[in-house]
């Protein structure tokens, strides 16, 4: 691994893999979705519209070119938005390393925002909210993070509302835009069989120019509230003309880089987290009452949420609630077995290796890494030491502390309103 | 590549992948659900079925230890079933790799198949079919292949029907399995950090018992109808309370193997196939009509699948069923051009190269190559030399060929019946 802070901010962080033929870039900026309601109330969805907008063109390249240019040398050139973090990304053969250099940083940096592009991608961006909305699964997990996480900056949806992103203006992107999609808050982070000089040339070629100005400039994600609110409601249904109840219920939990981190990844994984977990082996293996369970663990900088979700016939949510909070129960009350620690711990390490095989999935580590800081600025190695230490005590301990809050419920299904709910399900929100 | 053929017929192919740490097992049976009618008409589903059933547990292993000796080491155990083909596999460390050939062997061949573990399974098969059924782009996909398919065996959906599944016995799942999953109609690929020497080893020491036989008492695949049955109707609906229309649209095309393969390929790339294609330039880049529009193109071993599909809001699905008409239209007629070939032979070099480096890709490269045969066996480098072959006058002459033929369209939607739909859809069916 190799690291150069540039002029202006810009870290370039590269890694070269052996064996690869390919390279994948990826350009990290350091906002999400929780950075938009403190910029501006109109901002809901903003750093989702602008992954859109800003292939729509730049001063160098229009939209058909973009997509040209990459498309002829075989190469994947996307984008995704979460919660804390934008990245914009290529995969290509090694030989086209500049080229997807240069067309990332172009894309991020150089967008000319075109006011009919806004017009053409607000339709576009509503018709994926539209499809969001017609998958029961995506859906719940949206209406889960409202009411579990609710006026947090962290509880709204990644792609905003339809209000939210009809009334969206240029003013407000090219704002946001202008703010906080700068070298200091960005990461350039690249891993396959390139070296780091060649990274680097590649990047000066690119976008010399924007690599001034001051890196101090930068504005700073505000300070968020330290806690999530208590919801005046636990429990919420969506009325939805499903053939299955889709059910999430889970309880806030720690923020990445805490020391207990691990602890709960192992604890995740023995409640969910593959075949042999608990929920696999009680909902589907004995009970056959669902074809997909597991749980997630989700960790932001400042907390994270512990979640299980189930999808089975509507008959028999209550059954599968009831398996669902009895095992929470058992966990908080008994912790896990040794044997539990010892398959969870080589499970994790497992899904890191293997996890880490091919050039994209690296490239993600390593640009993580670096905008997530020291807290989280582990090396594979690191990762698979504290995966080690972890003991059964340590899980005992989050388990009894993190089910003795009360847990949220979400359902997707054909219920009019909570009245409508099995009593297993309806009994979280008393 | 290395590939031996053991007595009884099973075909042991694998692959060293230098700079990788992982293996990838996979054993591939030459069956899939188009066997299933010609079996048995009970036997509608069997092969995804048995996919389920045959974890539940082997005359060594319970369900709970096959999940947890994988689980236990990190790995990934699953299977997948379609309509030719039926695939376990395990991804692990390289040190594992004798542990993941006896565990997939095990449970491939060694199923008990326990009448009571049937009737849990048939629930988590209900539970899959009802989660299908959630997701409309899934439904439209089995929707369109009954429509356009027909009675043909590969007409039916995978998972098969409520209905078959509902009344599957044991009795047919184990007369199922006992003639079609037999070394002579199975191949194992492995690709990682492995040598062919050591698979051997471990396929010996897995189920040295099994691999006697005669490898001409396999049960050949039935003949099938040579075309597609023209359908009496070319249009169907389901009405689904969704907030996009769901639609698609497609021909019958070439079986793969087909010497016009690849340039069908390039004609299924130009039209739909990235950023830089026709569809997505005219539906989503121009007209901001739908955030998913693509095409596909699917062969089987004797025909083909042509399709395109776009999700949108339903007051705009008239304009996009005329424009996905009218872009078929147009290559019909006027192929593509120059520079459109090269771009899109760029495009498939580039899919081909970077989907390999991961092993469970390569292994399901091997693993599908040996299985079609002679056809088919092509490797990498004869792959991408057909692609660079490929002609204007090639692909201009499968698109007039393929979309003189009246096309097919399945709709999923806000719509009672076909009068419901927009006219540039409704023209379909007439």
């Amino acid at each position: 691994m190799a690291r150069t802070v540039l002029p202006g901010g810009l870290r370039v962080v590269t890694e070269h893999v052996a064996g690869a033929r390919s390279a994948a870039v990826g350009l990290w900026v350091d906002i999400g979705s929780r950075d938009e309601p403190g910029f501006d109330p109109a901002a809901r969805g903003a750093a989702h519209f602008l992954e859109h907008l800003l292939f729509k063109g730049t001063a160098r390249r229009s939209a058909r070119e973009i997509a040209e240019e990459i498309d002829a040398v075989g190469g994947d050139l996307n984008a995704f938005t979460s919660k804390e973090h934008t990245c914009f990304y290529a995969h290509v053969l090694d030989s086209d390393l500049a080229l997807a250099v240069d067309v990332v940083c172009d894309v991020v940096l150089g967008g000319v925002m075109d006011p009919a592009d806004v017009e053409v991608e607000r339709d576009v961006v509503l018709s994926e909210i539209a499809g969001r909305d017609d998958d029961p699964e995506d859906l719940l997990a949206d209406d889960f993070d409202d009411l579990l996480l609710g006026d947090h900056p962290l509880g709204g949806p990644v792609v905003g509302s339809e209000e939210s992103v009809g009334d969206m203006t240029r003013d407000v992107l090219a704002r946001f835009h202008g703010a906080h999609y700068v070298p200091s808050r960005s990461v350039l982070a690249v891993a396959g069989n390139v070296a780091h000089a060649d990274v680097l040339e590649a990047v000066a070629a690119a976008f010399a120019h924007r690599l001034s100005g001051d890196p101090a400039a930068a504005a700073a994600r505000p300070d968020a509230p330290a806690v999530v609110r208590a919801p005046a409601d636990r429990l919420s249904v969506r009325e939805d003309d499903t053939e299955q109840a889709h059910l999430m219920l889970g309880v806030p939990s720690i923020r990445r880089g805490d020391p207990r981190w691990e602890a709960q990844l192992v604890l995740s994984t023995v409640l969910g987290g593959g075949t042999s977990s608990r929920l696999f082996q009680e909902v589907r293996e004995r009970r056959g009452l669902a074809y997909s369970v597991y749980s997630s663990a989700t960790g932001y900088s400042d907390l994270g949420v512990l979640n299980v979700y189930v999808g089975c016939a509507p008959e028999r949510l209550g059954t599968a609630a009831g398996v669902l909070r009895t095992q929470l129960a058992e966990l908080a009350e008994h912790g896990i077995t040794a044997a539990e620690l010892t398959r969870a711990q080589g499970q994790l390490r497992g899904e890191y290796v293997l996890g880490l095989e091919d050039t994209p999935s690296r490239m993600s580590w390593l640009g993580r890494r670096e905008l997530d800081g020291p807290a989280a600025a582990l090396d594979l190695d690191e990762a698979l030491a504290r995966v080690r230490a972890v003991t059964v005590d340590e899980v005992a301990a989050i388990a009894s502390e993190l089910f003795a809050t009360p847990v949220t419920a979400a359902v997707v299904g054909p219920y009019a309103d909570v009245d409508d709910l099995p009593d297993e399900v309806r009994e979280v929100g008393e």
